[in-house]
């Protein structure tokens, strides 16, 4: 049974806790397949999808995420790569380089983001559970010879993949008021404090009745903590090393 | 009806050909809101959707994209941005500047990709038809002007929406085969110019069965023929001039 995808995307939430039970290959591979219909820019499809059951190399990458045990015990763990390396033997076999640039690095890491986008869903859809992981990028060199990437691919983003343990599954978050996110015609530039204030107050209760104690302004809060310092400031450096352009 | 996510994965294709009804506002609404449960790095929520409707609007940016008729033509377009703004203003509501970096622009990049994904299969399952649109990354800046984008804002890629014409759908084209896109464990290093070359083959049938004659190599082709020369080479110095760090 698949779920709708309304359905699927309106009880969504990231799951971390997983059962024992293993995820058999071909339910896998029909999620894959699906995905692939994913769309890609100019048919380039300039992504790979590797997909990691070792458990010592799972437990390594746990470690390189900032020691997220999920991505130790989940039974599939997806690395979604921005690939132009398979553009680069592509042009080789016309006689050409490829002329790298920022717009082949964009490419390529929104076409990883589409693809995994769909893997999720119709994971979801399908009764499994799924959290994506950004601290791929953390460590992307050493995330890259633990899963013998060529020059030109990094990972976007990872994901687990299990089946939820029904008794840990995280209510869902409040999202920001939509007037902070859709705009009708053009972007609505009036003055946004009064509602990131009503929302801080908002996610706060909410967070209050997980028994969490954060901080009072809970959607602000921990992003001026977080991002008022450089974070990952070696990504353009340790990017261009593997193969990629910013140009 | 909402279809499930496997086969709306699986029936997908990108349509650039709508009848002229509209889409009903509570429709789309339904469609955007179920979208707004993708996940988002940290809660960030660091993207925006414009929704363009005035015809002159959807005029011009199909100009911008290179006379692209969908765009003019479809009853609504989204443009689906990577939004720093928004953390910008969090950040002086508790007296910090955002530090902007490589991994800020990729964040806000990837959110908007996992949000427009998301859009993309919901509004398929019910029934819509729909083409993203990279080439709003043509020109950043004039795409911009036209929906109002404060500095911190660019459209990653847009997308039309509309109700197929069912007598211009196009056949599925075939993805490259697995092995270049699923790997087991590690990446699959091994010599792909054999694979590749069947692919080109394989797609040259499909574009013949269709009565399109096009270069031999259907794949590798016309891949080689766009990207040994520079594409969209002012996009770092235009996003950046639009409030973007690379570094």
């Amino acid at each position: 049974m698949s779920q709708s995808v309304i359905d699927t995307l309106n009880n969504r939430v990231s799951i971390r806790f997983y059962t024992d039970e293993p995820i058999e290959d071909a339910l896998l591979e029909r999620i894959l397949q699906a995905a692939r219909r994913a769309p890609t820019s100019s048919n380039m499809q300039t992504y790979s999808i590797i997909v990691v059951k070792n458990p010592e190399v799972k437990k390594q990458l746990a470690v390189l995420a900032g020691n997220q045990k999920h991505i130790e015990v989940c039974p599939v763990f997806l690395a979604f790569c921005a690939d132009i390396h398979k553009l680069e033997v592509a042009l080789h076999m016309h006689g050409h380089e490829l002329k790298k640039s920022l717009e082949t690095t964009l490419v390529a890491s929104v076409d990883a983001s589409l693809v995994g986008m769909s893997v999720q869903t119709a994971a979801e859809s399908l009764g499994l559970g799924s959290v994506m992981i950004g601290s791929m990028r953390n460590h992307p060199k050493e995330v890259a010879e633990l899963l013998g990437l060529p020059q030109g691919v990094y990972v976007v983003y990872g994901m687990c993949l299990g089946w939820p343990d029904k008794t840990q599954v995280p209510p869902q978050k409040p999202r920001l008021p939509q007037d902070l996110i859709i705009h009708k015609e053009r972007y609505n530039s009036s003055d946004i404090r009064g509602t990131i204030d009503a929302h801080n107050k908002e996610l706060a209760e909410h967070y209050e009745s997980l028994g969490r104690n954060l901080d009072e302004a809970a959607w602000s809060g921990p992003i001026a903590q977080r991002l008022h310092k450089p974070v990952r400031e070696e990504l353009r450096k340790t990017l261009e090393s593997m193969g990629f352009s910013f140009d």
